[in-house]
């Protein structure tokens, strides 16, 4: 680090990451689960960086969830000891889940026998016990068994019973919270979630099967949810960050936004409806954003001035190609006088985990100060 | 490299790149390029891999096109001695270009009198000649100068006198070529991208501004161009590899495409459209493909087996998130009975420069047999 590095000296593209923003999330966050009467084990998916990792942990969270093995490497490797890989179990990788298992408390996620079967010979032919969740369809229908099946029971209680595998518990993800446009709509998402998981949990107790503990969460339902009741712990991860998703979709404001992209203009002619800027698909993602197109600010909205909190309401990112972005509005006059080869901007990513991961780094900024540099681990 | 490793072994979500395929995928363009009487310069920002631009080099290539400064840096660190970058000048990053420009031939690219007068007095105080070309825009409306005005023959002129600067002449990217969709569409682009540029060489000689050279090109326009009287060089590079994009739009068949991702499946409930695999967003890109709906695949076919090369008629990534991709049909009899939890599949990418850059290696594969592992410099 340079001393006294400020947000206008930055190389461009870089990815701008504002320390009090992301705290004030985090101990929003914190403060949330606490107030729910559930445990926290973030999402490390939207950051994939050791030192937010370690700030949640430091407010409380009980470990940490992860998307990938790499992930999961990273952070066992940076002294992360409980882990939730909540990804259906990548057979041919059981190898590595059953060596992370020996440095750490490895829990992975099982919705098939197949995968059961694997993870349990694995797991003692490697001499450890290996944690796993079940996961259960609570409304997505992505992945997960289906809470109102026989073969579901049968499942956890292979689960429970297997050598090799200590059973967790019952995990969900209801994804389908971000689609939905009202907080009442997030609210009743979130209930539904947790009413199927709870009655699930019920069902096999009295089964005979012991549920020690139920894991749900996303950041849009944890914005709305009312009760917890029966939950042990929530997994979201976006509210690290938030984007311009969230704010479209009601659940944050774009001042709880903690990253966004510093570009610099490199074109500009005469008449063109957009400039230039060397921010495109590599550095926003090709992430949609919101589907109503009423909603839509394009490829993302441009952010006022390098601190400020704003959006500028006429210009936004209209189409980008691999290294480049075109940011522009309507018309000529939209950017006209307004934008100079060689000026910085910045965007706010649709979709900040895509974004994040992009980059080898976060330029960590307080105000117009660049206080830091964070490593994100995006290895693959 | 484990010895005689093979593609079934691989753990996913993995990156295979055919060699075969990309041999001679090379062994055309470059013949092509030859037939057509033009150097080949390709552009390396759809591999981002010294092997594979050196496999260039040795058929002939000129030298190469990077789209970013850590492009042009990795690959002059892997002994590569004439880059052009081929995106607009970013000013605060002059002084790396000066760095790099001590250490090769170092060609960048201009399309304002900002960026001429910051690269001429930065290269003066470096005591360094950069190489600098004069960006036209031919018809893409994206960046570079009109050549039609008046103000453009005057930034030539200034350009081609500016101490500290080589002027290299012309460049432009006739990036509609893209959209082009049919072979006749694709001629006529590239043969306006050809007229245009050297009417305004043309102009700029009758003008007494010498123009040493005109570099035009890309993958759709360099597969139906007819002739390319009056240009030196070209720079397609998606050609290395094509994608289902190019498929779709008729430039190549689904056996020129060089690279597939590699999945495992890892979830399939009974009476879903879909299984999951391991590779979503951040393995695919979230590239839609082909605009018509009537070509599209979703975020990606499947291609039929491990080795083979042709497409699956009734599955695709119908849909992406973060790391899952929902692969499906219209019906569950789509995947019933096909797909099992633990199974390989091969997804061929809409847009092949987006996925690789997603991934830190290419597993390179002849047949079944994985023969080697090259590094993606996709560092940012």
């Amino acid at each position: 680090m340079p001393r006294r590095a400020v947000v206008g000296d930055l190389p461009t593209p870089a990815l701008l990451l504002d320390l009090d923003v992301l705290e004030r999330n985090l101990d929003r966050m914190a403060e949330r689960a606490r107030a729910l009467g559930v445990a926290l084990r973030p999402h490390v998916k939207t950051h994939k960086c050791l030192e937010v990792g370690r700030m949640q942990l430091e407010r409380g969270a009980r470990g940490i969830t992860v998307a990938t093995l790499p992930e999961a490497q990273a952070f066992a490797d940076g002294g992360f000891t409980d882990i939730t890989w909540a990804f259906p179990l990548v057979l041919g990788r059981v190898a590595e889940v059953v060596a992370l298992a020996r440095r750490i408390t490895f829990r992975v996620t099982v919705d098939s026998v197949a995968a059961l079967e694997v993870l349990g010979a694995s797991a003692r032919a490697g001499g450890v016990e290996v944690h796993a969740w079940l996961e259960v369809d609570s409304g997505h229908h992505r992945s997960g068994v289906d809470p109102h099946s026989a073969a579901s029971v049968s499942l956890a209680r292979r689960l429970a019973d297997e050598r090799g595998v200590a059973f967790d518990g019952l995990l969900t993800h209801a994804g389908h919270s971000y689609h939905a446009r009202t907080r009442a709509e997030r609210a009743a998402i979130a209930e539904a979630e947790r009413a199927a998981m709870v009655a699930f949990a019920a069902l096999l107790e009295g089964d005979g099967v012991a549920v020690p503990a139920v894991s749900v969460g996303s950041t849009p339902a944890m914005s709305a949810v009312e009760r917890l009741d029966g939950v042990s712990e929530v997994r979201p991860g976006n509210y690290a960050f938030y984007d311009f998703m969230q704010v479209a979709a009601g659940v944050c404001a774009v001042e709880d936004c903690a990253v966004t992209v510093l570009a610099s203009v490199v074109s500009h002619q005469r008449g063109a409806a957009h400039v230039v800027v060397d921010a495109g698909a590599l550095a926003l993602s090709k992430d949609p954003g919101p589907q109503d197109p009423a909603l839509s600010r394009g490829l993302g909205p441009v952010v006022s001035g390098l601190v400020g909190r704003r959006l500028e309401p006429a210009v936004q990112v209209r189409a980008v190609s691999q290294e480049h972005g075109m940011v522009g509005g309507e018309t000529a006059g939209d950017v006209e006088e307004r934008f100079a080869v060689g000026e910085r901007i910045r965007i706010l990513p649709n979709h900040s985990c895509l974004t994040a991961a992009m980059f080898d780094r976060y330029h960590v900024v307080r105000g117009a100060d660049v206080v830091d540099e964070w490593v994100i681990w995006r290895r693959r």
